[in-house]
């Protein structure tokens, strides 16, 4: 495990600011963020799979192609998706907005937005908000942090040592999370040097191991990116020093987001061993994990072995030799060759109280593994996605 | 629509008996049921392709080969999967005795189960509630009907004539619903003459295009099946006067398990036309059906077409031109070339209340269609399944 930080720091030559603009109600808190980098900083991001990507999205891909970044801004409460040509202009204007306060190239600003879709951004708050926080970009995270929010309880922020050099990571997400080629809003910022397609490399490697095996509710938001940023005042830093600490930082954010999940009250952590390949122990992890009569067991604490066993097997297209299928509730073993093993019932509800709930499986039938993390479902997940008004 | 019977009857030469055995505890009703043909019937039947399939399954595969069956006897709270080779005998006794009784060769008839997973049958109580069952048989379909029951609210059975036969089905099923290659339990009986070749063509195609885009929660059962015996009593009928009642019956008891969905208090109807083809048709029907955020927007009435447009999106696999996507609510337009369209809010609200909730999108690239059917999701659906013990 890397040297994590307590409590969390910007790397070196990085400033940022956080700003209530009116787009959250009053007393709900800040709801725009700036992040600046001093010099132009080497980049690599992924964005959103879904079909229907937002503005901030399709300028993202168009920002990133040259390799370079140096500010990001971005606002919650107002995604930014599916408004079509003009809320891809008003993207642009917030990218212009903060490259004037902030004299960084136009080029260089990245922006992001997140909530509700389908709806315009409130620009005049929006410029209005812009305006002044270059004068409040300093080196505490958690005003920025905690501007990009939407259901989050808490922001986000994790920081590790990479020989001199510092990895920072920023996120947000509770819902609509469902990773695929990238995720929730990540930032990612270094004070190593390191190219732009090898942060691209090394970006890909982390997030598959980490934000990809990450499902609160199984829905792929159209929001997504993750970024990282490396404006190199901490000197080269060699990439094989580098992926490890990354990835740390990235399944951190992950499990904070995963902990996070709306109305979860534990995380749940399901490790597939001995699958045939790395694609069916991805496979038959996410199935576990996003099955909602194995959340809602968790939830209920009731060893449920058959709910397990039904995931697992419900993966028809995975290699799976039922007499081989051995399994473990927080170490407790509850399959025995493909059966309900003879535990101690109370003993392993007992356990399930605990957070995180740990679930193993093992197929024993190859060497793929993978691990992967979500949290139980609860009345408060409806609740609030039931009460949730979209306009 | 072909003419439906009201109230449903069994075809000629169908008897059935229910009774409460003590699987279930006293006072909630029958847990064993008993079907049977006064003469031996040709049948088809599809089986769950879950990879730990119940021990009926097992013996339901080796019996189905000779694609003959002339009763079936099945029992609820216990569904005897993940009970190795001894749970296999206890499907083999099952059997066995339900031939004692009626005098049906052991061979043509049919075990199910249905229940929590991977405990052992309590035999002696099986034994004593088989014991005289035989002497109970009768046209009444209830009793059988609610012998299958679980968690759902009411017994299924739908009947129709087609001309001098009838066919009749009884099904089950709330919970664990997201049928692959099969479904629940569904039994269909007619007495109509139809070769079992032929009644396995049609089982298919109407499975296919009712049971197989239903899902409640996504989780695929290890005990689904679904069965059709036809005992020739009513004589020939042609199939091709057979395939839409058949269909019709299956999409009719489809509806009926999605509405009785666990915590369900709407039926969700998801129409998309104009795909690519029919797998992506499919998909994206099933996509949305199975969106948490689409189906607790059903529940919250909250018109939030952006859950839409993300679940479609989220089908990265499947050909979709956001600005060619058309969407509806219960017949008003709300998306737009895929953008939100300019609908009245509080309006689409009110119609949100209704029961079904239907939803249809144009995708505009080919003429690929499907329904998928589902329900929302509710506190209930937590409650019923956090608190449900498997012990």
């Amino acid at each position: 495990m890397s040297d994590f930080h307590d409590p969390p720091r910007l790397p070196a030559g990085y400033r940022c600011a956080g700003r209530h603009a009116g787009l959250k109600a009053e007393g709900e808190g800040e709801d725009l963020s700036l992040f600046v980098s001093a010099s132009p900083a080497a980049a690599a991001a992924l964005f959103t799979r879904n079909h229907f990507p937002g503005a901030p999205i399709v300028l993202g891909r168009e920002r990133l192609r040259g390799g370079r970044l140096q500010a990001v801004v971005a606002n919650s409460k107002v995604s930014n998706v599916a408004t079509g040509p003009a809320g891809l202009e008003d993207a642009r204007e917030m990218a212009r907005l903060a490259s004037r306060e902030t004299g960084v190239d136009e080029e260089l600003v990245l922006v992001g937005s997140t909530g509700v879709i389908g709806r315009r951004l409130p620009m005049e708050r929006i410029r209005d908000g812009i305006r002044g926080m270059g004068d409040e970009l300093s080196v505490d995270p958690w005003p920025a942090a905690r501007g990009i929010m939407t259901t989050d309880s808490h922001p986000k922020v994790v920081s590790v040592g990479v020989g001199d050099a510092v990895l920072t990571g920023v996120a947000k997400g509770a819902g609509m999370i469902a990773p695929d080629m990238a995720t929730m809003l990540v930032y990612l910022f270094t004070d190593a040097a390191l190219p732009a397609p090898e942060l691209d490399r090394l970006l890909r490697e982390a997030v598959d191991e980490t934000f990809h095996l990450l499902s609160i509710d199984t829905d792929t938001s159209t929001s997504d990116m993750v970024v990282l940023m490396a404006n190199g005042e901490a000197g080269p830093v060699p990439s094989k020093h580098f992926a490890r600490p990354l990835r740390e930082v990235c399944a951190r954010l992950a499990e904070m987001v995963a902990r996070d999940g709306e109305g979860a009250t534990k995380l749940l952590k399901v490790r597939v061993e001995g699958a045939a390949d790395r694609a069916d122990a991805r496979r038959i992890a996410r199935a576990v994990v996003d099955s909602p009569l194995v959340k809602t067991m968790a939830h209920g604490a009731d060893p449920n072995v058959g709910r397990i066993l039904m995931a697992v097997g419900k993966c028809v297209e995975c290699r799976v030799v039922p007499e081989r299928v051995q399994g473990w509730i927080q170490d407790v073993q509850v399959v025995e060759n493909g059966q309900r093993a003879d535990f101690p019932d109370s003993g392993v509800r007992e356990l399930l109280e605990e957070d995180p709930v740990k679930i193993r499986i093992s197929l024993g039938v190859g060497s793929g593994t993978a691990t992967a993390l979500g949290c139980d479902l609860t009345e408060g997940y409806i609740r609030e996605n039931a009460a949730y008004a979209s306009s």
